[in-house]
Order: structure tokens, then C-alpha cells, then sequence
């Protein structure tokens, strides 16, 4: 690498941004991806998982941020040593880099997945970790990357050519559709992936611009169309739709899209937080924001 | 750097972001500042005045993004001249690093003061430049960093103490009030440091949300308080105060305030972008945003 020991002597870094290309041939163009998981809990399924996707490690970079709390710790621990083994392995299987933050965002990563979804919480829950995904991405996206992959900690299943299935559709903003296994049961899981209705349009016209108007609650029926609910387990992997909300279980970004200034919106952005925020800030800067209904991933079943 | 090494050898780096300050004693504290400049035109007395700066070279990293036009390869031989001669030297004066980017910001560099403040183009060129700057941001900012200052390219001169100065207060985000030289005259230059008023906030509420309020044009007058108007030349340099837009020719950044998701709109954010919008979004934040009417820093006069 003669270019990082120029860097090296000189502290001079020179990075053409017109050469990332971000393609339908990603691998191909030997496209650099960075995968991004908040982490409040580490499942060794998930690592597992990781570790099964077929896209070159040479051009995966790993980023992680995790709590500063007594959890933290713990975390902090398991997932050291998940990387160490292989990262001080065999140079042809060690990732490009892996970046761990560590950080206070006060938020409690004891809770239950029922606690976590009543909706007097989620405000606050989702801003902290919109928080989190801006300190993650702020940090480690580098001039290089052309893909940022957000991957849930709790994703435990997903197609090992996860990366090379989502980048072929060279869209700007790509959302797999998360489920849960119940037994032998297929059941939804992220209901954050949707086409907005005039229903909620209203509703969020009524509202105060510091209200958020959030999904999947009985209480207020927004009649959004949930991607969640369109899945046809005989339908067509390769099926799009165009959606105004996504959820950030398995989602695929050009880094081009988060480099002009698409983030995590910790404040009501249209009434919208975190991811669903996000959609609308991509979509505000002209990008386009598709779903793959008939393409799953998984999620813990608690 | 035994840290660096290990990095090295197994490709792992943890931060721990509770580590990192921005204090009122950003030096003792040994605080990374982050130095960012677009740059269309490399004025020699902008770098002159950066060579001047007290604050220590080893806590300081350079990023700059020029076009990838003609003029930006012209830019980038200066620029790159002019930071060699500095890298190569004793390490002792070298900075900690050094960013370049090359980005197609399809904007026209060729144009004259004149040209670029006609009404019209300004809204298409601050969106443009918005989005250079988030570019630049996203590159740049590291896991490390404190401080960010935005220092236009044209800003030829400022008091050496400008780090420390600024610092001092330990404000989230704190401007400096922009002028020219005119013989012996001072003359005002930016106007995008502002206090808002209920006249701005009318026009505003009647404009589309795609429309822009612009600040210094006669034709539409905002009643907004300009901090380039309270200049008084016998004042405290000290005096602080509260902004609701603010520009960048010379801005400190509490690095938190841009990873919690603070970046420069490049759309209509409140009907305003850039800059302003920036200010808009660290307030929506919660963050706090200062002026010092009576700092003054230099820019270049055509
Ligand atoms: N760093 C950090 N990550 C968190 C925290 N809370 C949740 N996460 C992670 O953020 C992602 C989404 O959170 P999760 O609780 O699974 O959301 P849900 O499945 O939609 O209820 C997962 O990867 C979590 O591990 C937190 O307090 N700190
Ligand atoms: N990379 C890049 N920087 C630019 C471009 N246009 C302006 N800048 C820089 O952005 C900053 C502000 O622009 P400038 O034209 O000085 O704005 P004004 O003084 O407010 O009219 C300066 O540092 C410029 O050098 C551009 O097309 N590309
Ligand atoms: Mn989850
Ligand atoms: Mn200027």
C-alpha cells in the first residue's frame, strides 16, 4: 500500500470522491461497504450471521456503537473478542477495518421488547438512537465508502449474499422486509417500512410540529401501507416499492445519500423521527426510497 | 503511538467518545480541532493566516474539498504546494493531518462577488455548497475530534488566538462577525448572522415550504437584526450574543452538535438552508448558537 505510507510520512490524504462509484456491480467495481449496527445487545447469532455473508471482507469495514453503561460493558466484551478471532486471523478473512464507539446515550438497554414499543417511549427511545446512528455514521464513514449496510444487532437470518442481493438494484435507498420466526410460522416484525396515506397526512396536518406520528399503534390507525403486509411468500425476491418510511433492520444507503446531508433526524422532522425521519430527509434531497417486500431478514424472537 | 500499531495489526479501534471534551480550556485539555474549508479560489493570505494560528499543530487537522473543475486543478497545485512545504517540514510544525477532497459540486467558481449574491442563483449555489460542506463533514470529522471551525477560503485574516479565542467560551456554536477592509474603513461582509424577527417570521409562514428566505437583499426586507450591524469598534471583545441564523466564514462547532445530526441543509429547512439552515437545525437540536459581534475576522475584498 505505497499510498498510506505517503500518508503516512507526510500527513497528506488526497481522495478523489468522482472515483466511488456506487453500482449494480458492486462487487465488480471492488465497491467498499460499511455496515453500521447500534448495538444494545449482542447476539451470537447475529455474528454468526456476519460471518456467513459472501461479499469480500477485504472491502467490508464493521462499525459499531454501544452503550457506556454496566451492559456496555458486557457488550463490549463479547463483541472484542468475536472481532479479535477474526481479526487476528488468516489476513485473506479479516475485515477492512472494525470500529468500535463507545457512547452515553442515556438510554436503558435492559428493556423488553414490549417495553420497548409502548408508544409514550418511543419518542424518546427512537431520538437517543437516531442520536446514536448519526455519532456512528459521523464517525466512520470514511471518504471511500460507497455503501452504508444498517443492520440491526438483532437481525439473526439473512440471505449470506445480503450485500451483493441488495446493491444489484442500485437504488439510493433499499429496505429489506423483516420478519420473525414463530415456530414455523412466518410473523411480521418491522412495521417502520411504509407508503404514507392521506390518512396520516391529515392526522400529521392536525398535529404540532413537535409530535412525531408513529406506526404500528391500534390506538391511531394511520392506514399507511405497510410493507410488512405485502409479502407473498411465492412472490418475486426481486419485487420494489417505492416507500416514504423505512425501518433500519436490514438497510442498504449509497453513501452518497448520507454524505449530502440525509441523517437521522432526533427532532420531528415532519413529524417524522429516526429512520421513518430519514426516508423523508432522502427524499427531500431527491433521492428515491424502494422496499423489498418478498425479500426477508430476520429478527430475535425474544 | 503503540494505539496506532495495534490498529495496525488486527484492524480494531475502539473509542470511547466519553473520553472526548470540548471545554473552555480546549488546550490544556489537548482538544482536537477540526478545520474545514471549502475552497474555490486558494488565496496565499488565507494560508498565511492559518500558519499564523497559535493553537497547537498537532492537535489540529485540515480538511478541504475543492471542484473538479479546470479552476480546481489550478486550486489543488496551490493548495498542495503550500501544504507539503509544511508536512515536510520539522515535525514539530507539521499538522496532525491533512484532507483533501475532489467532489463534482457542478458549481461555477468563476464568479465574481457580484455575480454570486444576485438573488437568483443563490439559493441553487447555497444548496450546492450546503452540500459540499456535508461531503467535506461526513470525510472528515473523525471519532477523535472536538472542535470543528469552518473557515472560508477567503478568509484572509484573523487574530493568531482565533482556536483559543473561540474555544474559550465553550459555546455549542459561536460566530465571528465577518468584515472587509476598505482602505481604513471597516466594512460589513456577512450577513447571514442573524437574529430572527416577527417580519421574517411572517413572510415566512406565507411562503411555500420550498422557498427560501434569503438575508441582505434590499428588495425583501426581514427587519432581522444583523450581527454585522452591532459592531462597535471601542466594545468588549467578549460580548456574546444569542443567534438564530448564523454564517460560516469563521464558526466553531462543538463536534457533538454535527454527530447528533446537525449538518447544512441542502433543501428548504424551515425556509432556510446552509448555514442558516444549520443554525436552525442545532437550535431544533437543542443546542445553543452565539455571536461575537465584536470579533472581527477579515474577508477577502475583490
Ligand atoms: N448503542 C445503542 N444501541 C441501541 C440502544 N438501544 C437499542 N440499540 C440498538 O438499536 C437497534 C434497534 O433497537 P431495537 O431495540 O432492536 O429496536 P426494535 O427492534 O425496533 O424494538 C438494535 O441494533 C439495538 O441493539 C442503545 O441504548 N444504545
Ligand atoms: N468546493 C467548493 N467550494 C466553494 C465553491 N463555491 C464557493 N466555495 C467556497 O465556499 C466558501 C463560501 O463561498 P463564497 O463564494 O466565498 O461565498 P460568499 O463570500 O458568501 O459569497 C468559500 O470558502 C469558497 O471558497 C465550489 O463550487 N466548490
Ligand atoms: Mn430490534
Ligand atoms: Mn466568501
Amino acid at each position: 500500500k505505497p499510498k498510506a505510507r505517503k500518508a503516512d510520512i507526510n500527513s497528506i490524504n488526497v481522495y478523489d470522491m468522482n472515483e466511488i462509484t456506487a453500482s449494480a456491480n458492486a462487487r465488480e467495481n471492488k465497491e467498499e461497504v460499511l455496515i453500521l449496527s447500534p448495538i444494545a445487545r449482542f447476539y451470537p447469532e447475529y455474528w454468526k450471521n456476519l460471518l456467513k455473508l459472501s461479499y469480500p471482507r477485504n472491502l467490508i469495514t464493521l462499525g459499531f456503537i454501544l452503550p457506556s453503561t454496566r451492559d456496555g460493558t458486557k457488550i463490549h466484551r463479547d463483541l472484542r473478542a468475536a472481532v479479535q478471532s477474526v481479526q487476528k486471523g488468516p489476513i485473506s478473512e479479516r475485515f477492512a477495518d472494525v470500529k468500535i464507539m463507545i457512547q452515553d446515550t442515556g438510554l436503558s438497554s435492559g428493556q423488553s421488547e414490549k417495553q420497548r414499543h409502548e408508544r409514550e417511549v418511543q419518542k424518546e427511545r427512537r431520538s437517543k438512537l437516531a442520536s446514536a446512528r448519526n455519532a456512528l455514521l459521523f464517525s466512520a464513514l470514511g471518504p471511500k465508502t460507497s455503501w452504508v449496510l444498517w443492520l440491526d444487532s438483532d437481525i439473526i437470518e439473512t440471505p449470506p449474499t445480503l450485500i451483493e442481493d441488495m446493491t444489484q438494484f442500485n437504488k439510493d435507498v433499499l429496505v429489506a422486509n423483516c420478519f420473525q420466526r414463530k415456530g414455523e410460522k412466518l410473523v411480521p416484525y418491522d412495521y417502520n417500512s411504509w407508503i404514507d396515506s392521506n390518512v396520516a397526512k391529515e392526522l400529521a396536518s392536525k398535529m404540532s410540529k413537535d409530535d412525531i406520528l408513529l406506526e404500528g399503534y391500534i390506538e391511531l390507525p394511520t392506514y399507511r401501507t405497510l410493507m410488512a403486509h405485502l409479502h407473498d411468500e411465492n412472490g418475486d425476491q426481486k419485487t420494489l416499492m417505492r416507500l416514504d418510511g423505512v425501518g433500519t433492520t436490514a438497510l442498504m444507503v449509497k453513501a452518497e445519500v448520507h454524505r449530502d446531508g440525509a441523517v437521522f433526524p432526533t427532532f420531528p422532522f415532519y413529524n417524522l423521527i429516526e429512520s421513518e425521519g430519514f426516508a423523508k430527509m432522502a427524499t427531500r434531497l431527491n433521492y428515491e426510497v424502494f422496499g423489498l417486500p418478498n425479500y426477508l431478514v430476520f429478527h430475535y424472537n425474544e
